[in-house]
């Protein structure tokens, strides 16, 4: 399975704002459960949630341990299975470190918006890539106004942007995650 | 723009709990955004919300109008251009007669599910019927544990589920109308 190699992180900092400030964004339930049950249904290695807020790491926790280990656990184990990908972490860096200890090799960072962007690289390559070598990728998406500049600049590879017939391209990450993931690896 | 001959409901009524029995789900917020966002990227005619409930009906229409016409429209207006394409019905036939007469034809029905039936047709199948033909569709969605036997056997066809490259397939029903929207319209 190829999504073994491809792990992703939700980024609630650093992203922008509506004004174009730098934030951090606030945990939100359905990001946690519906990015969780996509990332295991195409058989990714890691849903990382990425946040510097203590409180917001504290949140994200309890929800997921009370689908793993909590009363949620036994109600439904769907969620269980999918919370397990799931880890909470302050920084990027941190879920670099996780992925690079587990694959003992570093990964490479690719980065999605819904801008298009010089240089991006198409879904098609990166499934290809994907299968061909053994190159571990971690796959980052924004929330708020999106992913700041820094953090473009500074990833190994830029996915293009999904794009409708129209020019109206404003999907929520939830929906952005599963049509990115259903594009790398869902059966065609 | 093949995705005008396409409409999709969310169906609230008829649908199964954990336990089997037909119930009226909640409506929740993010299904009304999330889903009329994937709508309106892909070019889609309508986006029926389907509740039987008064008080239900009330809540989806109180949503729409603040981003269609209240503080949300000057706001955000990405979420005003994505909920003008939302109507909320009491039933399934009242979408299918608003579309019957806004295309002087009746609709064919699709349901999908996440189970596996005899006899579904696949996303190509009926990407080519949306490219070929001037029939328009409606195609449902079930919130809850998914939609009642009675309205799959009642449908003109069936759409085959997503399948992961494992067993677990249970997506969001955000995610799985966002996931289907794309393999039937989205660029390759």
């Amino acid at each position: 399975m190829t999504g073994t190699r491809l792990s992703i992180a939700l980024l609630h900092y650093p992203v922008y704002d509506k004004n174009r400030q730098t934030v951090a964004t606030a945990v939100t339930n359905l990001d946690l459960h519906d990015i969780a049950r996509a990332a295991r249904t195409y058989g990714l290695f890691r849903y990382f949630v990425v946040t510097p807020v203590p409180d917001q790491q504290a949140l994200a926790e309890r929800i997921g341990s009370h689908w793993r280990e909590g009363w949620g656990s036994t109600y439904n184990p769907h969620r269980k299975e999918a919370l397990e990908l799931m880890r909470v972490v302050a920084t990027l860096d941190e879920a670099k470190a996780e992925l690079a200890e587990s694959y003992g090799r570093p990964v490479k960072t690719v980065v999605t918006g819904a801008r298009n962007r010089p240089g991006s690289i198409s879904c098609p390559t990166l499934a290809r890539r994907l299968q061909d070598d053994d190159q571990p990728y971690l796959l980052m998406f924004g929330t708020g106004w999106g992913i700041t500049d820094e953090i473009f600049a500074a990833a190994d590879l830029v996915l293009e942007p999904i794009n409708g017939p129209g020019a109206y391209n404003h999907l929520s990450v939830r929906s952005a995650v599963s049509i990115i993931l259903d594009r790398l690896l869902g059966e065609r």
